[in-house]
């Protein structure tokens, strides 16, 4: 059987491995565009940054062996042609015909063809794209340009435009090289993927770390003479010599439309959970491959190196006969920025909203170990669950603390559909270096389930601020220590302590609505059960307290 | 109503401030023995360590408001009576009889009553066991003890006898104060919830820290004047002027007894789902309280503080009428022992096998992050499944990597009831600094389903071991490279870099059995293969390469 596989880099040779282990007599050719060969593209901030310290690392195995074509043959049994393009196919005749360095082309007869062309970086034709020092962060040579530039001048002037995941890991990398860095995001937010409460914190941090964040901001013309000098947007210019453009990457899918097979409605090609394409004997893996949302159960498009490699092992079993289908993903992603962690899984409260559910949400500040320990971190989670099923939808974490723990825990938690109850009582393992005795994302189920249950009523920081911003008419009741009041107090706050409330009743006006918080709206809730007691019928709990208030005191 | 609460230290207060929250016109009073309420019992060896500076941590709230009487009071309103002791109690007439401090007797009525009396250590009557500076660790009081011993003498030679978890975490806390450490254990390996492979590997790594440890070895008898001086085992005499008395806890049920109420196999106070006791409106939680063990269905004793606070909660909602159930613990249980993170839930391969399932187990050593990140650090994972159903059935984790996340995601998964096959599927959270893009808890799901699909057969190091020791006549290959064979290597094996193996295959017999390994056997399953494929007949894969042999050379 021959096996002909478009594309080296990631989802390719996972295909190419797998059947080579599975199969007899097989004849396997890996054609690959470029000159790499399974690389990781998401280590390259890593090595921008000079934490990855030499190029050949990102290619090599867990010992050190670089996985180039004479690794491929010897060690996997593996044909690998680099630098060479498939320029066509024929589905009839099934074959691939291959242009080589030296101009030559080749026909390659194939028995099952793969897919695993990946994904180009999107680069809109904004005036002046073409200026030098203009980048797009996709390959190992756009990572090589980048840092001969910054190995010549320090203190470069950086201009990131997009803030996903490749911006502000790109943001850290250029910081750490000692740049000055601004990002500049078309939407309301970095990080579309979290909600606004949460991603307002990472960019909050940014801001700490001297990062300029412009949001809500669009890019109009790049100027320069041969080189960038300035990103001119809608809300003025910013002085550059060195642009990344970190939009966003599209699947790789001109062959695959060239012969007709299906695209799927978020322009990836369309496959089955076998992986095949709408062509029997085509399969496509990795990031041009269209995915599916488990929880959704609609195609998205989220382009991975983890799902890639997951694919990468379906479509093999499928082409050696081994039953196997791929689920589907759940739109997790984290990344680092700086000593905070940023991770999501499952639906954000937007896209919940958007699909109809009866959204319960909550924030939860908490240490993500026993607070007593020095290494404790705080960690910001919020959960986001349905109502009338009381499943959970999705997780979000941001903070120093450990957040791709409780991140996984959701993913697994998600993919097996648990109700926040069922979350609330899993036996975490426990000791104090690792989490509080109720781990952070036990104590964030039961705040959900205080709210479907009616215990609770919450009110988030962005409605408050909202309501102050209308001059809505409310007592803002903070709970907490004399002394907490001293180091951080919001504005316009009556301020008890909560061991005091029962007492000090009085001073309240039952007839106005009250918000109530402390630090982490423990004590809040706490102060809010005493009130209802006392009758007073409008109390909210502002969630996640002040420490998830993201706006000026 | 009127709820009494005996025991307030971790589940009791749980209980209290619960249902105080929930329930209008409540009186609630907890009676504690000691004089410390809603202490920590968990971070003691980090108080004796110094890590947690001062005792008033132990028992502060995250904000750092030590939860005493009057805490309780204002912030809870809850009574608490402390230094107060529960001597009696009159089911039919609904009261408890308490003695104060001062000598006299109270009779408090109640309505529900809740058992939340905790565990003692257990210290079996060694001969000399009355001599000073033998201790155990429970209390406050006992850390004192131990720390003002260790304040007075530098270098102290301190024995700790028992080498579970508390004992693990004591020895810690013993090197960092600079003592000479001798851990002598009953059982063949210390901490027995472990799989012996695994446990080894942390002797190991206390013997590189300086730690002595005996397995195998009994403690016969205490020598000293006043105070101990030697601690005589089986094995021969120690010299210790402190020892740790650390063989485990047993459930206070004294009062429980009393009343009749129905006592477990585990000798702790049996209760349903709920937290109810055999008797109508009396309640246990925490580490009084039998737990249920949710893969076996049989009940089991672990207690720990994570559980006793979940317990707490359901008690609080079955008293107050919000339907609740408590659905039962996976024995999850994790430790820090110097860089290394010891961790495991659900059932040991030795457990699994008593059960009777058909067990298919993996041993997979990989980094815990990208490999090509500096930060990446190496994590042992063991799995446990069932050929037949092919559902996961237990994990364990040691090493320096991040051991805790592997565990909690199977902890969920195993709390699901997921196969590996789904496991190995899940959308974990990826980005290099977090995980390896096949996260170590997949690509481990990954082996087991080789395994049980007949792609690869296995052989335990311990196995090997037996093997050699036994003389068996076999191939012991190992196909890494020359570079790494210099590095490390095993006796008496055949050495063919697996990029050569199809050239050389020639050089090995046929009719002899092979075992073939690499640094974590990933080359070493490829190596079968081509073995395989090339017509040998018996080859197995031995699991986790030369990382997870735990023997001499």
């Amino acid at each position: 059987m021959k096996i002909v596989i478009i594309g080296g880099v990631a989802a390719g040779p996972k295909v190419a491995a797998r059947i080579e282990r599975l199969c007899e007599d097989i004849d396997i050719t890996i054609v690959e565009r470029g000159e790499f060969l399974s690389y990781a593209g998401c280590g390259l901030p890593y090595y921008i940054s000079g934490v990855v310290k030499e190029q050949k690392e990102l290619m090599s195995t867990p010992v050190g062996t670089v996985r180039d074509s004479v690794f491929f043959q010897n060690v996997k049994n593996i044909k690998v042609l680099n630098h060479t393009e498939a320029t066509a196919i024929n589905k009839i005749e099934k074959t691939v015909t291959v242009k080589q360095p030296n101009g030559s082309e080749h026909i390659l007869p194939y028995d099952k063809l793969i897919f695993a062309t990946g994904a180009e970086a999107v680069c809109p034709p904004i005036p002046g794209r073409e200026l030098e020092n203009i980048f797009t962060l996709k390959t190992v040579n756009d990572a090589e340009h980048i840092k001969k530039i910054l190995a010549k001048n320090k203190a470069t002037d950086t201009v990131i435009v997009g803030g996903g995941l490749i911006g502000v890991e790109v943001a850290e990398a250029f910081v750490e090289m000692g740049c000055r860095v601004t990002i500049v995001e078309l939407l309301p937010g970095i990080l579309s993927m979290m909600d606004k409460e949460m991603s307002q914190l990472v960019e909050n941090y940014f801001e700490s770390k001297g990062v300029k964040v412009l949001t809500n901001t669009k890019v109009i013309e790049f100027e320069g003479s041969s080189s960038v000098k300035k990103v001119i947007t809608d809300k003025g210019e910013i002085t550059a010599t060195l642009v990344v453009m970190a939009i966003g990457v599209r699947p790789n899918t001109k062959l695959a439309k060239e012969i007709g097979l299906k695209i799927g409605s978020t322009s990836a090609i369309a496959v089955d959970k076998g992986m095949q394409t709408s062509e029997k004997d085509i399969f496509a893996v990795g990031d041009c491959a269209e995915k599916n949302n488990i929880l959704t159960a609609k195609p998205c498009y989220v382009p991975l190196g983890s799902t890639a490699n997951k694919e990468g092992r379906v479509a093999a079993n499928t082409i050696c006969g081994i039953k196997d289908e791929f689920p589907g993903v759940l739109g997790s992603a984290i990344c680092k920025v700086f000593d905070y962690s940023v991770g999501r899984t499952g639906l954000s409260e937007s896209e919940a909203r958007k699909h109809g559910y009866d959204v319960v949400t909550c924030l939860s500040p908490s240490p993500d170990k026993a607070h007593f320990l020095p290494s404790a971190k705080l960690l910001f989670l919020k959960l986001i669950a349905d109502k009338k099923t009381r499943k959970l939808l999705g997780a979000q974490a941001v903070g120093p603390g450990s957040a791709d723990k409780r991140i996984d825990v959701a993913v697994t938690a998600l993919s097996a559909g648990m109700t926040v109850d069922q979350l609330a009582n899993i036996d975490l393992s426990y000791a104090p270096p690792y989490s509080p005795a109720m781990d952070n994302i036990i104590t964030a189920a039961n705040i959900i389930r205080n709210k479907i249950d009616g215990l609770m009523e919450g009110i988030t920081p962005t409605e408050v601020y909202a309501m102050k911003q209308k001059n809505i008419d409310f007592t803002f009741l903070d709970v907490r220590s004399p002394s907490e009041i001293e180091e951080r107090s919001l504005q316009s706050t009556v301020n008890i302590p909560l061991g005091l409330l029962r007492k000090r009743l009085n001073e309240l006006d039952k007839n106005k609505p009250i918000v109530v918080f402390c630090k982490i709206s423990l004590r809040g809730y706490e102060a809010a059960l005493i009130l209802k007691k006392a009758g007073f019928s409008d109390v909210k709990v502002m969630d996640g307290g002040i420490l998830m208030w993201p706006f000026e005191n």
